[in-house]
């Protein structure tokens, strides 16, 4: 059974976590980033563990670096009672978690997520991979970590952008829970809360993630309600990495969140006054999405060939209010260019 | 729960796997071996699947026949409601368990296995993986094949020495469970059975593994049996490896049971003239191994990378008699190299 640290004491959590497993070794996992503005914070507790650094960047999320992680393991010395802590974003615990749970079939591994993306999305429920061929987290397992210490406190060194991007997340599990969790997501400024609230706030984001993983680990069902927004926000982001011109993930979702409930407006209709207030709140916090109806060709290609997707149908989790998925909606491609284009719209693009 | 076939008709048990599992669409990874051998004999069958081919041999069981493997199946449009069939030997049973179980995080498989050694060992059981640094099977996950259909009608296309390598794994098995099993795999001569009667004998032997890996199928604690001959058997593999002149998997683990019944002579009395029947028996038929007192270093250092090895101390399943198994005894250094001493007397070297 997982367990997951709210705290903003991070090092006296992981210090927990490493004495609860009596590892034989420790090895940390850290990105270019994270080795200089977060392990200087943590060198008390990570004393003597052994160090693989990666570079760090989505670009970077590849099964070559897998290759080197598990080089830098071997290296350790690191055997089946070892552990491997997970020091970064999403990039980081998605890949670490992948390398640790293949190495030697599987590692104990500990994330430290120190982004906000990270702390309520990527680090918890088990989800590792890398990218792979173009397509995102194409390649991967399922594997929980051992620990999660799940913390606000490494937020200030976060641009803006990156912690509107986990921002995105945390409207998602508001849309998964209540009109009145959404109210709360669209009225906070994530930029300006203290510590102590903003971990507060994660919490109950990450409590909707948690119940609903718990009931579906392995994705048969109901999990696939968090797929909310991801359908058309992971086609957005391949487009842009395609283009040259990268976009956080959270920005991404962002945007796949309000064509998803058009999608859910048209469908199942989802409360327009919801969707409309949801628009206004990505149009004027995110970038906007910078395509035209030729990227259409594209973006329906790379949705058919999104892992939730079969059979020739473009697969989305659809909302009928807050708080009430519908997973595996099977989406037209005539409908999803509507979606697309009253998207544009919204967005004043 | 994995359904295995134990027939000589492989196209109908594989026709009736694909239909039990309504697949989408159906890939196939065989190697240049059994491309050539075994794919003709189940054409009708894989009628329209995409073939996939990946080069014979343990030397190409590496991460990048994995990534062309992802790339195939990207190719063929495979989804996770579509199937990987992989027909070969431990390699490509082993490999594409690997790429099917972290494409998309988890694809199904059937494996059919086209040796005595991939039907008695490496197609069951969840074990899969590929070679890394130098090390055999470091990187790998636990998937169980949906579909294992055992056979004995491909082995007339195998050499004398693969049919052999596959018997010491039944030799092993017939350890794990009785006196009256060692004696009846000591006196057949695997070469000379005719398909039906060896069907027979690999239903028994293969019956022994699955009942162990049912009791414990993560490997914490009784699975573990399965390794005797292992510890020594992978030590001795990587170092003719190294040396390049490799030796089937199944011809080491012949040496290493001989060397590990002689660690379970010394420290757990097990019988003196079983462990000399079983010596005569390896040294007559198997090949004999070519080492010396001068590669026990890098031996002992291999065995304490072993996955199985932790803080130190090689580990090794031992025997106090057959169907007795110790499993986690831990083998001082200074022990191990007596035992190598005695095993070479015995082995004739």
């Amino acid at each position: 059974m997982q367990r997951v640290a709210f705290t903003n004491d991070v090092p006296a959590a992981l210090r927990q976590a490493l004495m609860a497993g009596s590892y034989s070794r420790v090895a940390v996992l850290v990105d270019a980033t994270t080795r200089q503005l977060v392990l200087p914070r943590l060198a008390d507790v990570l004393a003597g563990a052994a160090v693989v650094v990666m570079p760090a960047g989505d670009t970077h999320k590849t099964i070559d670096t897998v290759c080197d992680v598990w080089r830098g393991l071997q290296q350790a010395g690191a055997t089946r009672s070892s552990v491997l802590v997970n020091v970064g974003g999403g990039v980081v615990t998605d890949l670490g978690g992948f390398a640790a749970a293949t190495y030697k079939r599987g590692l104990p591994f500990i994330n430290v997520p120190t982004t906000l993306l990270g702390a309520v999305d990527a680090a918890l429920g088990g989800k590792t991979g890398v990218n792979f061929g173009g397509l995102k987290n194409q390649v991967g397992a399922f594997a929980e970590a051992a620990d999660v210490i799940v913390s606000a406190c490494f937020f200030d060194t976060l641009p803006r952008e990156q912690l509107l991007a986990g921002y995105a997340e945390m409207v998602k599990h508001a849309l998964l829970s209540s009109d009145e969790a959404l109210a709360d997501v669209l009225q906070a400024d994530v930029c300006a809360l203290p510590a102590g609230d903003l971990l507060a706030l994660l919490r109950q984001s990450v409590e909707v993630k948690r119940r609903i993983v718990a009931s579906d680990p392995l994705e048969r069902g109901p999990r696939k309600a968090l797929n909310l927004g991801h359908t058309v926000g992971h086609a957005l982001e391949s487009l842009m990495l395609e283009r040259g011109r990268p976009v956080a993930h959270g920005t991404a979702v962002a945007w796949g969140l309000v064509a998803e409930l058009v999608l859910s407006h048209l469908a199942l209709q989802f409360p327009s006054a919801q969707l409309h207030r949801l628009a206004a709140f990505v149009r004027e916090r995110y970038a906007a999405p910078a395509i035209g109806c030729d990227d259409y060709a594209a973006l329906l290609e790379s949705m058919h060939r999104d892992k939730k997707s079969q059979a020739g149908e473009i697969n989305c989790t659809l909302l009928r209010a807050c708080g009430q998925p519908e997973v595996d909606c099977a989406v037209a491609d005539d409908d999803m260019r509507t979606a697309l284009d009253i998207f544009r719209d919204l967005m004043g693009v």
